[in-house]
């Protein structure tokens, strides 16, 4: 089975875990190939260094070096240089970068310094921690620099002012407590997809789609010249899993990220931003809606806690896709 | 009193830091401005971070951060990035960076890729290091990059065959242990003194060379364009410390050094580099030896077992400075 997913970070990270954890318990999936297409527009580059926090996320969770009570970040990581950095005046300080975290920053910045392409460097990476062994391959969406920006109230420059700074300051800086009015994803004109990123989706048996951001995360992988139309054109079943349960999303700020396109925080506006290719959808029980036509709609527990109720979503996923695929053939 | 010194790293901060401990010791001297002009030839590109081991052996020991045990490195650190950068199979491991050590060569690399100086950078990492409360100013021998190279026989490709390597790779990775039949500082027919570097040594009252390295440490910095003509036109007295005693270095490889250059293990070899701009000379009891006209030779105690040693040699260096500098009045 060949199974292509597009992903964000913490969110995308366990329910992929979950996929993993899924297959290898099945005989019939265990030789399952799973290509990851993750998103980079949250990347940054923070004292000098290339940081790629959704890419990182993914790695480390599907390697088993995820701090788990955070969901991201190394596991047992220390501060000590963050730390040192700050006692030279270093900014900013609101982003969290531990030791073990910052030798993947020290060598990404090294190898894209010598000419590698991000694709390149995140094979490399993704090497230490057994991705190839475990039938997984992560693609970073795109190998040109892409930004996301978010558009803000500016308070200083007064009534109506608005300036764009980067995601990560909105999201992690300030909490997403400021009104975002808009994204925009520097660099996206300009951006192709990475090698492998359309085959993957083109030559997929299954595509999935995460409880990601549908905004910040999924949107911006969408927004890559030729991704949508890729999954417009798979024969590939897209089955997408709802962020939100009740009215707010499983985890993150989706909803101030959906207010700022207008959009209220339930499961209908993120199917309709997804409503031009998409085959299956999972909701929570309860939150059935109607959906335009030839969706399979279904209702699953979507809540990951545990290791085991990730897998079991991700294999609901799976099971929709493979049922819309068998009835296609 | 303006005092100015020429130094390499270890031995040359130690004795700078007697320096210090003298003249702060000493109420007509307490106000003393001390400018370092530090060697640069040392420096290396590790992991695509920019590593000054020589101003930052310099400043990490002035600034009481050193670990004393290795007289190189963060005092107390640990090696938590530099292990797993080996994790993903980082080059090289021979030189020993630890996590405070890491956070030093991150915001120095970060700055310069900001397009400062060398110099300016230096100056803001000696902020934290609180080295201008301290009365030192510490200036890179040069902005330009310079690297000494060291030319060695290469065995592979046989008889009478040599390469070029980088000094770190040589002093450190090898451990002198290979002979030196050359020193080459690439770079420096384009290095300009960086700003400040002659005017120190022209505007001093006494110009100190410590017991550094006369090759790979003094050498380059006397190699830089402009300064040995400062030396040898500045009306200050030049004072050097003999790094040789009973024959060997006090410390570090000056003997596999001096021999590239075919010359001695002696005082007399290392009087003689220093020979055209030279004004006072201390050796150790014993090795008193002949000196061209005009140097003033003093026997004291070279070593710097202890703190209080370094502070007595680096008095007895200055003192000999005064002295030359009250005849000459």
């Amino acid at each position: 089975m060949r199974i292509t997913a597009l992903a964000g970070g913490i969110g995308g990270a366990r329910f992929l875990r979950g996929l993993l954890d899924h297959v290898h318990a099945d005989p019939a999936l265990r030789e399952s190939q799973i290509t990851i297409i993750g998103n980079t527009g949250d990347d940054i580059t923070l004292f000098g260094l290339r940081v790629c926090p959704d890419l990182d996320t993914l790695m480390y969770t599907i390697g088993d070096g995820i701090e788990e009570s955070q969901g991201w970040g190394r596991r047992n990581d220390t501060r000590t240089v963050q730390g040192e950095l700050a006692a030279y005046g270093g900014q900013p300080q609101w982003f969290g970068l531990g030791d073990l975290d910052f030798a993947t920053h020290i060598v990404r910045s090294q190898w894209l310094g010598q000419g590698l392409t991000l694709s390149e460097v995140t094979g490399r990476l993704a090497q230490r921690w057994g991705l190839a062994q475990r039938g997984v391959t992560l693609l970073p969406m795109s190998d040109e620099p892409v930004e996301t920006h978010v558009v803000v109230d500016d308070q200083e420059a007064g009534e109506g002012a608005t300036q764009a700074i980067h995601f990560q300051q909105w999201w992690v800086g300030m909490g997403a407590g400021v009104p975002a009015r808009a994204f925009h994803a520097i660099g996206i004109d300009r951006a192709r997809p990475a090698p492998g990123v359309l085959e993957a989706i083109r030559t997929a048996d299954v595509v999935l789609l995460p409880p990601s951001n549908p905004v910040v995360s999924i949107g911006i992988v969408l927004s890559v010249p030729g991704v949508r139309d890729a999954l417009r054109g798979t024969s590939a079943p897209v089955v997408a899993v709802s962020p939100i349960v009740g009215g707010a999303p499983v985890r993150g700020h989706a909803d101030a990220c959906l207010a700022a396109l207008g959009l209220p925080t339930t499961p209908e506006a993120v199917a309709g931003l997804y409503a031009d290719f998409l085959d299956g959808w999972l909701v929570a029980p309860g939150e059935e809606h109607r959906v335009g036509g030839g969706v399979r709609l279904r209702a699953v527990p979507l809540l990951m806690r545990e290791r085991e109720s990730a897998a079991r979503l991700a294999g609901d996923a799976l099971s929709l896709g493979v049922e819309l695929r068998a009835e296609r053939a």
